[in-house]
């Protein structure tokens, strides 16, 4: 029996003894390769807070104290102090999430996976907090990459305001935030850390600051820190202690004893203090911290000790496809630059800051600022093309509309992770974009069905100079190619069944969004067997709804809208209001995600719960139209019943 | 003729003396106080730039060096010294825009009245600049209230990185964004500018600091600087020169010699740096100064000598309905809060804030943090309520999808501004709102057409608990109450016209989505005149729609949803949608805004060019029934033609 075997919960932690807390993070730490190495999931960012969580456990008392995780997906030697040590389904249907889950237990508060949101929840709960008279500490913790976020700083701004409001904040500070911070102000940083004269003012800083009333000390404490990379994110309010922002630190994040002492200092402290703990994401596991590329940020189902793979590669990736080719045209395009949001990898953009790296931006997380400064580079002149995962675009919606939109920038949103992400649960999925962006003047959307298709239209949205273009594709590998048979408008036909005078139409047009194609064709397959003649269309671009789909509606008896997105607003939505526009009553069948949020599952099962399969669509629109043919039979008044 | 009229770009203002400027400087503002006094407009900040705008004008070359203007509402000076002098229809149709237009000028460049934006744009301009090769400055002006932002914060974050790209930011420091900042942060920095403590800090940099090498002068210089209210934006930058972030200053921003030789020093700086400006808002008009409340931030039509309206009142605002409610249920419920991004008066919660000044929040021009610390304060077991400019929302959508929504927060968010508010032109109409939200699951959104019902669905906002709320509602004075005639499911019934047998049903139903009501009244009296029976229904919820609409639809010919919002999936496009999943097929038109960006005018003159009038209703809705007859008596085939 391991020591990690008896603990149920938090207080089991209490009575241990140093060796036997250094025991346990062993334990911990074994655990976790080896369980995240049988489902995937986030390893590197778990192994680099095993000592910080043990201490933040055993010196506050969850769920009275409340414990805030940043992004979440380092929560996973919380759940495993909470009760919540089955990890075997992990991030899988039925299994533990991948991030805090009220669901799963009353330590969990904030389950987003969206970075920079710990500081506000905790400002908001330490409000609370002190207008109910209520005892407790809440306590906060963030990366040092997530201070990049505009939001952390609001919050700060606001968390400083309060000297007399206690909030403690852990700056779980690993250099790095998916990657390391590529910009310059990190290099600086760098620079500084290694430089003779950096310690040279610490010296002077230790030496005469000390002495100095009001400043000294806090100031002291401040350069010191800011010593391991804490990007001064805490200068300004540590500066000066009157302003209600103490500064503990820096501290060994790996040494328990440390952490926790450090810990019970900034809880006796009635206000606003900063406990900032250097640590090393992917610690004690060699292979990771071998990675210099994220450290095994997330890893996919592998061997623990060989590291390999044990899920069979499906081929070149989305992401892979987008990145080569946004190669190729940086090497025609001199105007063609990329910005990302601290996820240089993960976007794809890689090759292209290899080739250009004069010609890419790693913004911090930051999507505001990547949508913000977009519209300043093509207000200068250039092609911006910002690579963000389709869930995180959602906080650039203001910038995107306002900035770069209502200036009609030519700027190319190339959205990854678009739709249903699965594993990673609600806060993961992109299945928003299409929806909310629909209100956007000028903006254009594409859903590339298959690679040929993406590098086309990568093409054609950084031909327009004059507006914004969206491009979005899912996480999985990509598919076979899925050639046109035909062209109407600007839309690829899949599939033509025409009637037996060959004229162009069917009883069903299956508008296929992007990667539902396969499915859509799948389906017209099944409808075929039913007797029903389908015709498959990709529309390419999405918004705006080509001015010829509603006249090849007009040839159909039912049009079918298949989409990975929210129907609320959606594709589906677009399609039937722009028929009802035009004047053409063909009803209008949208299949999309109702409005719900997803749980955690794999991507097919999700699709699965909700009906997009096409034997469920084939179905469905066969039953529509069988009940109508029913209704046929008995009346003329009404022509289909949808 | 006066020297301004001299002035016919900022070529003209070179030759001229210093005494001449000042002279200039007179002749602005008094330009400025009876111009704006004819039409309405922003008056205290363009008081407050008069000296500064001479200034960069003289020192830069615009267009070819490049001027943000944050937020924008301070260009009135840029603009009277870039050829634009013919305020008489400023903020009315085909006159000025009260914010910079690329259309009126080459001069400026961003149009976006959201706050907080102008770094991040000078960077985009920076960096095109330097990958392009091209010479000229980049200059940001920004105000101290737009520091707090997190867009502020994440572009300086990323200007400090590029030491060798120049770009200078202009800190216009006059203590204030619309009201004096509230916050604690903002508490501290006042006694501190008033303690002798801080005086023998500054003494003690003096002495000490300019001394010693690598950070002296620069940490010196942001002590000096905090001395005024700066708000210690810049100073982890300024504290290490490193970095690359200059700070020149704290400078008059009334004494144009001397911001002129400070913007001097800053261009002679290959790199980035910070210039700030401490200005008066009002500055050099009496009652403007007198206005502790926000100094004459805008004005609307008025004398000039007495300050009194010249425009007749039309009632209470909506505005003071909402402020004078939610003070009631304050004093009813204990755990009712409230949130304002740093617009404590214009959403209505002054008095709230004297009555419960420990239960609301001003969290700066941060709506992102209201949003989250919402979620916050919910969990945390209080009822927040978090009141914002409609158009200001959009910078929260991820935070009330991810954290308000997905963690099923009781937040109610009570919308300002809602719908076409006009003069102040595109980027300030809160037409968005009820499609992008759309999507958000649970959400419940109201659009009371009335005081009364504001009142009502205010309180049915807050007693939801477990889930977030919305109430929008628009910029004018609230008409007079409008009864409802009846009830089904939990829709007003404004008027049925029931057919002969007494049996609920007409020809058309209209729904009215809050402020359109009387609009709708309106058109149904003209439709009645030609022969057409209506029912106008409220829908109150607009979110979901109700149950109970699609049966009512049912009985109707023609269903015509009117709204101030984005046609693209808005409450029409809901509607049409639900009807279409109940299968239920009566046509739906939906009138709102079409997918554009609205230029300044009136409200009136906007809604009308849109054709949401009674008269281009009621024609529309009546050429389609008749159209419909004429259709239906050649055949049978089709029951209606929309």
């Amino acid at each position: 029996m391991t020591i990690l075997d008896t603990i149920r919960g938090p207080r089991d932690l209490k009575g241990l003894s140093g060796a036997e807390l250094d025991e346990l993070a062993g334990e911990i730490r074994e655990f976790l390769v080896h369980a995240v190495a049988r489902t995937g999931g986030h390893l590197g960012p778990n192994l680099g807070v095993v000592e910080l969580s043990i201490a933040l456990h055993r010196v506050f008392e969850s769920p009275v104290d409340r414990l805030v995780w940043d992004t979440g997906h380092q929560s996973y030697v919380h759940k495993l102090l909470t009760g919540r040590q089955d990890f075997s389904k992990l991030r899988g249907k039925g299994g533990l999430s991948g991030y805090p889950s009220r669901e799963e237990s009353e330590h969990d508060i904030v389950e987003n996976s969206h970075a920079s949101t710990a500081l506000g929840w905790a400002d908001g709960l330490a409000k609370a907090r002190q207008v109910l008279g209520e005892r407790g500490h809440v306590v906060a913790v963030i990366g040092d990459g997530a201070l990049t976020g505009g939001m952390a700083w609001e919050a700060l701004n606001n968390i400083a305001a309060a000297k007399n409001r206690p909030l403690i904040i852990v700056v779980n500070d690993n250099e790095r935030s998916y990657a390391p911070t590529i910009g310059g102000l990190a290099n600086h940083l760098a620079t500084l850390r290694t430089t003779d004269g950096y310690e040279r003012v610490l010296a002077w800083g230790k030496d005469i600051l000390q002495r100095t009333p009001l400043v000294g000390q806090t100031l002291y404490e401040s350069l010191h820190g800011a010593k391991k990379g804490f990007k001064d994110a805490f200068a300004p309010q540590g500066m000066f202690e009157d302003l209600g922002l103490k500064y503990v630190g820096p501290i060994d994040g790996h040494d328990i004893g440390a952490v926790e002492s450090a810990l019970r200092r900034a809880k006796r402290f009635h206000g606003p203090v900063i406990v900032h703990c250097l640590t090393e994401k992917g610690r004690g596991y060699e292979p990771a911290l071998a990675d210099e590329a994220d450290r095994f940020h997330t890893v996919g189902v592998m061997d623990p000790l060989t590291c390999e793979p044990l899920a069979p590669s499906n081929g070149p990736s989305w992401t892979s496809v987008f990145g080569d080719e946004i190669v190729r045209i940086g090497a025609e395009r001199e105007d063609v630059v990329a910005i990302t949001a601290a996820m240089l990898g993960p976007v794809g953009l890689t090759k292209f800051a290899a080739a250009h790296p004069d010609r890419v931006w790693d913004v911090g997380i930051a999507e505001q600022h990547a949508a913000v400064s977009a519209a300043g580079l093509a207000t200068g002149g250039l092609h911006p093309v910002v690579a963000v995962y389709a869930t995180f675009l959602n906080r650039a919606f203001d910038q995107l509309l306002m900035d770069v939109a209502l200036h009609r920038c030519g700027v190319t949103f190339v959205l990854d992770r678009a739709g249903v992400t699965g594993v990673d649960g609600a806060s993961h999925n992109g299945m928003w974009d299409m929806s909310i962006l629909q209100v956007v003047p000028g903006l254009r959307i594409a859903a590339p069905r298959d690679a040929d298709q993406l590098r086309a239209q990568l093409r054609e949205a950084v031909a327009v100079d004059d507006a914004p273009t969206l491009l979005r594709f899912p996480k999985e590998s990509v598919g076979p190619a899925i050639p046109a048979v035909g062209r109407v408008g600007g839309m690829d036909v899949l599939l033509q069944e025409s009637d037996a005078e060959g004229e162009a139409g069917a009883d069903v047009l299956l508008v296929a969004v992007g990667v539902m194609a396969p499915v859509c064709l799948q389906a017209a397959e099944l409808l075929r067997e039913r007797g029903l003649r389908c015709t498959v269309v990709d529309p390419r671009w999405v918004k705006p709804v080509d001015p010829e789909l509603p006249g090849l509606a007009a040839r159909h008896r039912l049009v079918a809208v298949v989409e990975d997105n929210s129907r609320a607003s959606g594709v589906g939505a677009a399609v039937a209001l722009a028929l009802g526009d035009a004047e053409v009553d063909v009803p209008v069948r949208r299949f999309g995600i109702p409005e719900q949020f997803l749980a955690h599952a794999k991507r097919g099962e999700v699709l699965a719960d909700l009906g997009l399969t096409p034997v469920e669509i084939a179905g469905r629109v066969s039953a529509t139209l069988t009940a109508d043919r029913g209704a046929h039979q008995q009346g003329p008044g009404k022509e289909y019943t949808v």
